[in-house]
């Protein structure tokens, strides 16, 4: 254990040992890279995170944003690490050489800016809003928006935003109400209001470039219905001249800041579109630029919304993570009672990383928070492969396997990394229910990926309505391959233990598939949706433990290998975690399966009366 | 639905239809009771809950106590209600009536006490301790401690505490260093540190009663090792003069304030007794006076923290419960989106009580919530068998399957009601995370109830290293003859539902039995309790199962007599919370049976250089 943020260890055995991402570098791309510059990236995310990210933490949850009617002010820490983070090209760091950027892999990119998450998940909100966004403009916009936006977001000057949710609009974005009307020179002009608008307001950054869902409206002026006429503006918070400087402020202004469980630092607003505080260029309405096609902004907008889903699993992964390390430190230090074997009351107590239930709390966190992580950088790898891969169809699989998994990537992590920081401050005993130690924020941080970028409902229906059987059951097909490939290889690598995990899985996979393909069989759909919550933890459990036997693989070869010591224990727990994975967790399947077929309606059928 | 705090039907259901209270008024105790007047009493709590508990948890959760240096001050409200409590009688509501008492049995006392925590954990806190206190106190106490200190107490002028933690010994006991000295007429000098004290230092009372536990040296000022040194002392923070009236303080003074996630308004102490800053009756130490016989105090404190495990698992529940109602009422009024079936998006948008993700959140809510409620309720019935059964054996037969059931009593709200809490959140989407609303505030005290009073790593080993094996197994096999009479009268009573039930309750029971007794058998203490964790978790959910058979029969008599629409619908969502706990809860118990029979010893087998 290097650091209580994450371990570099283990992230070098992700990246390097079990996904290969040296191998990258035989691509053109990334052809300047290899493991060392790769690894030296690593070095400058984790010391800028060590260094201007962790230090406000605390200070951060404690001082959270504040409107006086006029300004959000934040703690000045925040700036200071967000320059920190920009002025050393990390901002920039996926992109191009001539954008100022790096050109890292994917997966490489977003293991660094794990580093930032589990120091200060609020104060990385910032950038990785900021990245995605940025990514978005890059696909969907136009030349002079990239050079006008973009640039400066990736100097870290401009900071990003998504704008989808409404007041009485958040899951169902069918129902927004924010207009976009044109305008004869092509801008538009929007009026609406956006809630939980993540970075919407604040004076960090030099301008704020918000992506927005609106709807344009019919010639009659009422709003086409559901998300079909849903189309994508770029509005400004403070207009940009064509040399790129700030011209004069646009009509986006904060309604109100919401006052978080934990996730404090990053101010959460309700922001008014056109509600006529100001007149840019004289006129009402907030000034906005259409991005992509009229009527295609959900599409769009989900670019930026895949990316984030990713990085909420991956932001819920590493705060179980650093949860995980705080907790095994404190473990270690803290004496507390003797073994069942040995009560004498004369002996000292020992440290309760030796109780049998203080190591099950510490392996199934350990598990959790590892198998989150590893399964966010698997899916980071794919979009490695999805932009990358020499071969075109290869390009076309990753791209698919990805939609598949994104759900679970997303929800997976959110559910069980929470658990994975309740069960930290359960080892920490009454100090970590205290603001005095870490963990409680992790938790309460933590809580709020299960419910942003798409509930973990929104998740569940996303899977079984639709990504199961995605490009005509393409997705899963390819899913299904890859777990047999990894079956196999699991066998054949002469290990017992793994050999017996494949069964497991294989076994588990089968049952799985009977399950959904009859599920997917029932007619009427709103029994067959009916129990996709059960679905999804079903899958992403069954998920969880085919990435547990890929990294029970790659451990196992490390381990043939290892002649030092500290990397033989290194391999032996990553082995155990995942022989944790399977005897203590996979069993949890057959009780989720058993409501899905068939499908059990003791929910469906409560009627509303008799709650 | 009638309130948020509590669903006052559903807790006349508990008492009356299903733990027939109303019975007990055949025993003398009693006699002055009947339906009316103990309908009557929960009036009385439910109206100092609602206006005057309620009112102030918010600004309870945000303005915390704060320490001076020399007073802590909380907010006055507390102080208000606390008196509105005690001047309606409702402190001493279960004693005698020559203490002031109302003679309410012990499980409507706690259904009333349960208003108050739904309303306001923080300050139902102190409370429930000095009520707990006061318990000890007329059990062991002298007549005169009980005349100066219990007495006041019951007048709501006293609170109490009690002092287990020290710094360095928190679950493990047997390692405080508390030094009790004696002096010749009697009393102690008392010398050491305690944590966590709940209430610990406040100015709401005229006086705290400190039921503190401490070693009285060897002859040659050694402290006796392990729990069998122990004694119980109370410690008055000022003395109290023969005449009832208050004299000098007594050395206890604060050391200082913990700083909680959640549970603010009740101030959380570190104390030092005898550190010097007082001299009472001009010597140093604080003054104590033994409680029961030297050596047995941690019997002693046990009964009251029997009592307080008890409390635990019903503020856990009514947490959860108060939780549920805000959830329910969110879903009732909150538009958003449309029915699978239904998606056409120039409909209205529907309440999301009617999609069915989120009826599955409530009714879990409903199954977690009310089945914890109901196993408190029970408990509490229990202790009223104890106290007033006529037959002695049916006394002894109470306390024993007591004894089984706490820690079960203990741990199962306090994990499945936070989980509750959780849905609540989600329900609620972005809204439930912020602290507009109230769902949050309910997770966050919540998390403390599997942390105090015996974490449930502690709850644990108590269920498989002591109370399984109880009096030769005497607790274990009262337990099975309630579960296998619940059986056969669910089968008697002709409702397929719940004979189908029936026979899944037997099928685990049977499994559980064979699996613990093969576990009990293990002859290697350290294999056999390694997975404790597992088998308490087990053994809580078919006990929750049982529990739910139990409520589902009476549920079925209710409704074949029930002649209004309303007790229709009451019963039928009884019967559905029912069948949901045996559809989806009940298929969970394999999964943590499958790592105790054989004991799986992959946690066990974790060595702390693998981590």
């Amino acid at each position: 254990m290097e650091s209580l943020l994450l371990s570099r260890r283990d992230l070098e055995f992700m990246l390097f040992e079990w996904l290969q991402v040296q191998s990258l570098a035989e691509r053109e791309r990334y052809a300047d890279h290899s493991r060392e510059t790769l690894s030296a990236a690593l070095d400058t995310y984790e010391a800028i995170a060590r260094d201007f990210f962790a230090p406000h933490n605390k200070k951060n949850d404690q001082h959270e944003p504040q409107f006086d009617g006029e300004r959000v002010t934040v703690i000045p820490e925040v700036k200071a690490a967000l320059r920190a983070f920009s002025e050393a090209g990390l901002m920039a760091a996926r992109q191009d050489y001539e954008l100022g950027g790096m050109q890292l892999p994917f997966a490489v990119e977003r293991a660094g800016v794990a580093y930032a998450m589990a120091a200060n998940l609020a104060t990385s909100g910032f950038a990785f809003l900021t990245i995605a966004n940025a990514e978005l403009l890059l696909t969907y916009g136009t030349p002079e928006q990239v050079d006008r936006y973009v640039r400066p977001m990736m100097q870290g000057r401009f900071f990003g935003t998504m704008c989808l949710s409404e007041p009485q609009a958040g899951s169902s974005l069918g129902d927004i109400r924010t207009r976009a009307e044109p305008r004869p020179d092509g801008t538009y002009r929007l009026f609406g209001n956006k809630m939980w608008i993540s970075g919407g307001e604040h004076e960090v950054s030099e301008n704020i470039v918000h992506l927005v869902l609106a709807k344009i409206p019919n010639p009659d002026g009422s709003l086409p219905p559901g998300v079909q006429g849903i189309s994508l503006f770029l509005v400004p918070r403070r207009l940009v001249q064509p040399d790129g400087s700030l011209g004069e402020r646009n009509d986006v202004v904060l309604a109100g800041l919401n006052h978080k469980m934990g996730y404090r630092g990053l101010p959460n607003c309700l922001l008014n579109f056109g509600e006529g505080r100001h007149t840019p260029q004289g006129e009402p309405g907030a000034l906005g630029y259409l991005v992509g096609e009229a009527g295609k902004g959900l599409a769009c907008m989900f670019k930026m919304m895949n990316e984030a889903r990713i990085a909420v699993g991956l932001s819920a992964a590493v705060l179980g993570y650093t949860g995980y390390l705080h907790a095994l430190d404190y473990a270690r230090n803290r004496p507390q009672g003797r073994l069942p074997g040995q009560k004498d009351p004369t002996q000292p107590q020992v440290p309760i990383v030796r109780h049998p239930d203080v190591k099950r709390m510490l392996l199934t966190q350990k598990a959790y928070a590892e198998g989150g992580l590893a399964l966010a950088l698997y899916s980071a790898r794919l979009i490695d492969e999805q932009h990358s891969a020499p071969d075109a169809q290869a390009r076309i699989d990753a791209e698919r396997l990805l939609d598949l998994l994104t759900p679970v990537t997303k929800s997976w992590p959110s559910q069980w990394c929470l658990e994975a920081n309740s069960l930290a401050i359960q080892v920490h005993g009454g100090y970590g229910y205290t603001r005095e130690y870490n963990v409680e924020q992790f938790y309460r941080d933590n809580r709020l990926n299960p419910i942003h970028e798409g509930t973990h409902g929104i998740q569940a229906l996303d899977l079984l309505g639709r990504k199961l059987r995605l490009h005509d059951g393409a997705s899963l097909a390819l899913l299904d391959a890859r777990v047999r490939d990894t079956i196999a290889r699991a066998r054949a690598g002469g290990d017992a233990a793994l050999a017996a995990h494949a069964q497991a899985l294989e076994d588990i996979w089968g049952h799985l598939g009977e399950t959904t393909t009859r599920l997917l069989a029932v007619p009427d759909a709103d029994a067959r949706l009916a129990n996709a919550g059960p679905c999804l933890e079903a899958f992403g459990h069954v998920v969880m433990a085919w990435i547990w036997l890929e990294q029970g693989i790659a451990a196992a070869q490390g381990l043939a290998s290892a002649d030092d010591e500290r990397s033989q224990h290194f391999y032996r727990g990553k082995l155990q975690a995942c022989r944790y994975f399977f005897h203590w967790e996979l069993p949890r399947v057959p009780g989720w399966l058993a409501v899905l077929d068939p499908v059990d309606l003791t929910c469906a059928e409560m009627q509303d009366e008799w709650f």
